[in-house]
């Protein structure tokens, strides 16, 4: 992609925030500021889908010959190296008991690896972009570098929810967390984003779809934040094959190794 | 009380969270908005310290005959009815990792029994009053009712970390999910809140002490939340116990039952 479609592309990506945000800030809202009380499950499968299909209209208009992937709905392939990924509420288990802490997520990938992607934060009013180079949080362009040398017995880890890992995950979270100075449980793509604005050092995750993961490497990796899954690979994808990641995410080499050794003692 | 003396007193509790903010916001933007990755623990203390000196200072200087307990300072005993009790940042941990779900709260005691409790979250833009019988979000009563016949298989619970309970209550707690519909983990005082204003049904805790849980009750108890014990008896404060409170709140007495079968089974 030359320069000037990816300018197009940073703008598009604002564009589908702003879109999203209408529909879901409208579902949030009645659980924040409306108390609608009687909130439940469905309404929120009724805002993720309703999302969904927003963005996917913008991006088949815009992008006709591209190839779509997202949580909701059916998934369009059209042999095109590109692929949008979409989440329209990520955290969605926040989202439904008012914990402002869910965001929309929309990647770019190229072939296997994601070039470009946003996370919006509508309850929040924050939004992140990445390019892999850049990194910009609400169009500003952040500038500080975050690499530092430390170790786990230093670091601030977190993972969403116990129940996400597997039995032999758990038990080596549970290993991480004993070495570490705290951990931190729950929010979802959020705590990828404190990776760079907080002072959390290191996120664990297992069975993450597509979604849940790719559209914020490019936001990480401009800010030399260390992507990998738990053999340290880089995460890549792959349109026809069901994959589940597992992802560590951490500040630094050192603290990125020695976690890796104690997943894979 | 008396009703004027009363109204004095709300309006006392805003203007003490406004000058609480001024503080702690300072501390919180600097993670998340100035993006200081070296961060760290210290500045935390820093700044609950200072939040709750201003607020010690303000109310000495209008209740100079009242007792002070707080989380950070040594406590005030002037043989008064009267307690005031402070927790400048309750949610540290959220307020050191740049998670906006930390609260400044503050309640008064009557001899034991909370009368009155604000809960602010100042990085969300959200303060809660409550004086037992009336609640108020951002200044505005809240007339809704949200008493409703459900039971734990039906609902959302939620505790603050698996780290604050015991052997006995983590076991106890586990069999509580196991049962629920959905566990959320993480939250502190913002978690009570959403009992309120979100689709959290239940929140459970061990080991809190009174600046965690005492200034929410007035708060909940407005809006119908049954707040007690592990044993069903209301949360009784002393100043000169140290007690460590085990804590249910739930939204209706066929759910706080169900809770307490299993917890003391």
């Amino acid at each position: 992609m030359n320069k000037t479609e990816l300018k197009f592309v940073h703008n598009f990506l604002y564009n589908l925030s702003k879109e999203s945000r209408n529909i879901t800030l409208n579902g949030f809202a009645k659980v924040t500021k409306e108390f609608d009380y009687k909130y439940d499950s469905s309404p929120v499968t009724k805002y993720d889908i309703q999302a969904e299909k927003k963005l996917r209209n913008l991006i088949i208009k815009n992008f006709p010959n591209h190839n779509v992937y997202g949580e909701e709905i059916d998934n369009i392939y059209n042999s095109s190296d590109y692929t949008w990924i979409i989440d329209p509420i990520d955290g969605t288990k926040s989202f439904l008991i008012g914990r402002p802490l869910w965001g929309t997520m929309i990647g770019l990938i190229e072939k296997n690896n994601p070039i470009i992607g946003l996370v919006d934060f509508p309850a929040l009013d924050q939004v992140w972009l990445g390019d892999g180079s850049k990194c910009y949080f609400n169009k500003k362009k952040i500038n500080f570098n975050i690499s530092q040398n430390f170790n786990l017995s230093k670091s601030n880890v977190a993972s969403t929810d116990p129940s996400m890992f597997g039995d032999r995950g758990l038990k080596k979270y549970n290993e991480i967390i004993s070495i570490s100075k705290n951990n931190f449980w729950s929010g979802d793509c959020h705590n990828y984003i404190l990776l760079i604005s907080g002072s959390l050092d290191a996120v664990i995750e297992e069975n993450l779809k597509p979604y849940d993961i790719l559209p914020l490497i490019p936001i990480l990796n401009a800010k030399d934040i260390i992507v990998t899954d738990w053999q340290g690979k880089k995460l890549k994808f792959n349109f026809h094959k069901n994959i589940n990641y597992k992802v560590i995410a951490s500040k630094n080499t050192k603290l990125h190794n020695e976690i890796l050794n104690v997943i894979n003692d």
